[in-house]
């Protein structure tokens, strides 16, 4: 990192942080201006260090240079991750359709929305059996129960699953049941809940959340990842901004910037991404076209029953439709589906 | 609009409000639940009121029911306007690429960039003469020189132009040398701007601020409309958000609202929507698929001299390169380049 | 909440939605106007099936009328909430101010800190053992041992404390040590973490998270609340926006309008709020003047020494400065500290 | 400004950036680390070749390390600017309050506003004469015809006046009638305005836009300035979050931050900063108390029949009232009003 001293440090000032750099270890390199002092301080996780220099008085701003995360990056492999879920590979030439309904409902309508998606051409099955929701007052997910017809629809329909983890007592439990665990938008930075998906060896879908800028996404893979877990696949799913015409703000920028700073598998939730059922379809075509690795697309058949995001949710006639769409567009970008 | 009242208003209060509403010319539609009474005040324009009913003690809050825009809106006119630039048409199948530096510096600059964009496919060239900078004590424009130097590139090229007009008096002068006026994003609330860009004929392209809503985009257009001039093409080019891996996040989510919401065309600038050279194609790709019916691309051939925006420049191979995708991209979502 | 039909809906589709409304045990409010139907659906928790309605393509959209809390509500409870935090009544006429290191680093920065904390007036104190940090190869906390000389503090200052619970196991063994149980920005909306903080009956510290609405806030305080715990303190503590020059940007406009929609009792944290050491003691007074009920500052005796937050804490003596000029401010606004 | 070239750049490139700081007049303060390279270009505007270095591809990023303003900058003068407007002192110990309706509506409102206001203990008059509004269906304000009112006021109540000028030719227009020149919210990234408003002589009060960073605000007044007008007020109005529960986010962080990096008075606007009448009160008292030179306030005698931001403008009784406790709060932090 780079500390720019306050103009007019005095040279004991410039030295009392020069010391300090050589106190941990680094080399300081000094540039002095007519007005301004800047030190580099470069080296292996210099960044640790980045609150004790900028604590202390003479120092102006800090500018980092590395990226505070190792094992996400680029840098450190080069070559694309692939991630194995259940024999579907996520993260080469072929971009991946997760589907099915919010929240497992009941074992039919999961069923039939399974059958529905796979007809359809999705080879991963979406379904949420603990269900984080705003209100104490609403469907809070079935639970192990909804896990349990997850794991059912898998043996019916040969379609590998996914579903999100609440708790670190939850890891476990999705894993014994499901393909893919999800660590949703609300706890991204539920850093306990990271660890122990680090801990388990299950693909994780790891979702930005709402106020989390691109580098901390990366910084939470990172927590799953220096467990040992190196099988995580990130999901933009929008940014909550001024706009109030759609639910959030997807940010379609995330994904070439995150297919640069990392080598892994990035996918896109245009349902919850734009929130508005006849526009999903619009921006699950631009997720591709950015570059998705994947998609995640809510499709329930009878939305006004739903009991979880019926507005953003396709029905499978639509769903099937878009398919043939994106089948066309994967081609045009070099993909395939 | 509808009215909803504070829970425990009286009598008295209740029909104070209704009274207004009357006396407004609107007939009053009233629901009165256990706790909360609510009122409709349905009919044209009842929305210019919204303040005078917000601003009684009894009013508890308001919802809007109609769209403050009417020009503007699909409700108004079904079918998609084509606005014709010179020949071009943009609002129809064929996608509109508009390219060429973010400023005119110099005449054999911009008819070099020129011939490079328009071998490439580029349909219509972009240059600013007029330039808004952060800062004062950077290039500000060329000014008319520059607008002469645009007309110039039209002669030898045969490309339409369009440029940014910043004031009043600055859209005559724009309007004469160029093919489309631009509205810039800092001034799309600059409202005797727009009236004077609604008083002439010349199409105008209308940039979405960086803090401006999908519906005061639209009222934005409305004030150029409402002088008469309808042939206006509104532009998403990125708002400001809490993100700052990129220089604003592209909002692609506004391409299908705003293609629903209204009949006029909707182009991209995914240049600014992400301002980093090597994602631009990527996002550009991403508008596309999401339905715009054209793109505005910063291309310069060679970025390290161009005295604005040279990050975000394109170079001219990358754009013939770009261009080429883009191409086979149209196709395969039923457009054409 | 009030449900807009689409402009044009037929007689049959509006029969559906009343149809559904009575289905559910509401009574419809109907209004017709000339080109919408708006339809009133008032009562207890109709909000609960928004969703449902939402998911109708005759629905244009739905208002709320009805506040999905209750018991933290101001029509629930008028009259302010005092909780009492082991004899330090939060909520009433007195400021209450905690003031601490951001993390317990060993016992005896803590004891110094708590010591010169006290004798400056602060009446709790603050310290975190479990530290939810951005990075993973960052300082994360002293954990059990954190709490035990959290609870040595308060045996020889006497101050209460107010400490962080991450996970559901660490609220029992927070609750174990201190007098507050603090859940922190990026939890809140954890919402297991909210109900096991809702089982037991210690007071709760409840931080606004970086982009939650003041709404959500209010759900969150409910989620703990509906477990039959009512002693929470909601705290502000900055919101992300656009802004880079803070680390944050405080929200006090939160601090009237949470007064106003609820009973409990609001803090506002200013040192992560702006984020910048010099800076803090103008947003603590205020914070003060907006209307709170308490502040929570970081104070440490060696802010280039601390393992985290250096750049926002106060030294000792700044913070004694601060508090004599906040007893003066309290004044002035009709409270005392 | 400091340069970190990319990991892995060769001699080659590095020396051809070094090159170029040469050619520019500057010298390169090259560090060399294991995998990056930095190179320090300080000096006397440096910031204004920034675009040049971000577009060579060897370049990963540019920290600035000089501040982009000069004039405005309290390098450029240590002590606070006082500006005085018809000898109403603005900057200096007394806490300077200025209140009117939102927009001049007819002279006997603006004439019993006025002396109800100055009665309270206010000392400059405020009201539009040309108004900025989102929709060109909603009142635009009285135009000249309104300055004439403005006039009027202040020669029956000796106030003095400030109004908002909202293209170029307003200024003078503005300038003629009253005393101090607003730059609206929506105007202050228009250039052309600034500079205008930069070379005439009254003074100034430049809003900041609802998306504009505390930087560019700087930079706004410094287009000012660098015309030779320094009697430049800045006013903290809100920005624009994701928070919709208020009109605004009003950013009182601003406060201290500006005050530490201009010596202009910085004043604050918490009628449209939080939008609500009944929280207007608590959001001026915290504007007081982070260090506001001044306050401007809506008020008008009768809310429900204003023509413009009825709902959040105080009434003539409200008003009185909060001046009373401004008072008491301005002695509790060392000023006066």
């Amino acid at each position: 990192m780079i500390l720019t001293l306050k103009s007019g440090s005095s040279k004991k000032e410039v030295d009392r942080v020069i010391k300090k750099i050589k106190k941990f270890g680094y080399r300081p390199h000094v540039s002095r201006g007519v007005d301004v002092t800047i030190i580099g301080m470069i080296g292996e996780r210099a960044e640790r260090y980045r609150d004790t220099f900028e604590a202390m008085e003479s120092v102006d701003h800090i500018s980092e240079i590395e990226k505070p995360y190792k094992l996400a990056s680029r840098e450190f492999k080069k070559e694309n991750t692939i991630v194995n879920a259940a024999g579907i590979k996520i993260g080469g030439k072929t971009v991946v359709i997760m589907a099915g309904p919010c929240a497992i409902e009941t074992r039919e309508i999961a069923l039939e929305t399974a059958r529905a998606v796979r007809e359809a051409g999705a080879v991963i099955f979406r379904g949420g059996a603990f269900k984080p929701r705003s209100s104490p007052y609403t469907f809070q997910g079935l639970g192990e129960k909804g896990l349990r017809y997850l794991a059912d629809v898998k043996k019916r329909t040969g379609l590998p699953t996914v579903s999100e983890a609440m708790t670190t007592s939850q890891v476990a439990l999705v894993g014994k049941y499901c393909d893919i665990i999800q660590i949703g938008a609300r706890n991204v930075q539920n850093y306990d809940l990271l660890k122990e998906a680090g801990k388990q060896r299950k693909p994780v879908l790891l979702k930005r959340g709402m106020a989390t800028t691109i580098k901390e996404l990366l910084l939470s893979a990172e927590y799953i990842m220096s467990q040992g877990n190196y099988n995580v696949i990130l999901c933009e799913r929008g940014i909550r901004t001024f706009e109030d015409a759609t639910r959030f703000t997807l940010d379609l920028n995330a994904v070439p910037v995150l297919k640069k700073a990392t080598h892994l598998p990035v996918v896109v939730d245009p349902s919850h991404g734009i929130g508005i059922r006849e526009h999903v379809a619009a921006m699950a075509k631009a997720s591709v076209a950015a570059g998705a690795d994947g998609l995640i697309l809510e499709v329930h058949p009878r939305p006004e029953e739903a009991l979880s995001d019926g507005p953003q949710s396709l029905l499978p006639e639509q769903f099937a439709k878009l398919m043939q769409e994106l089948k066309v567009l994967a081609g045009a970008v070099g993909r395939n589906i």
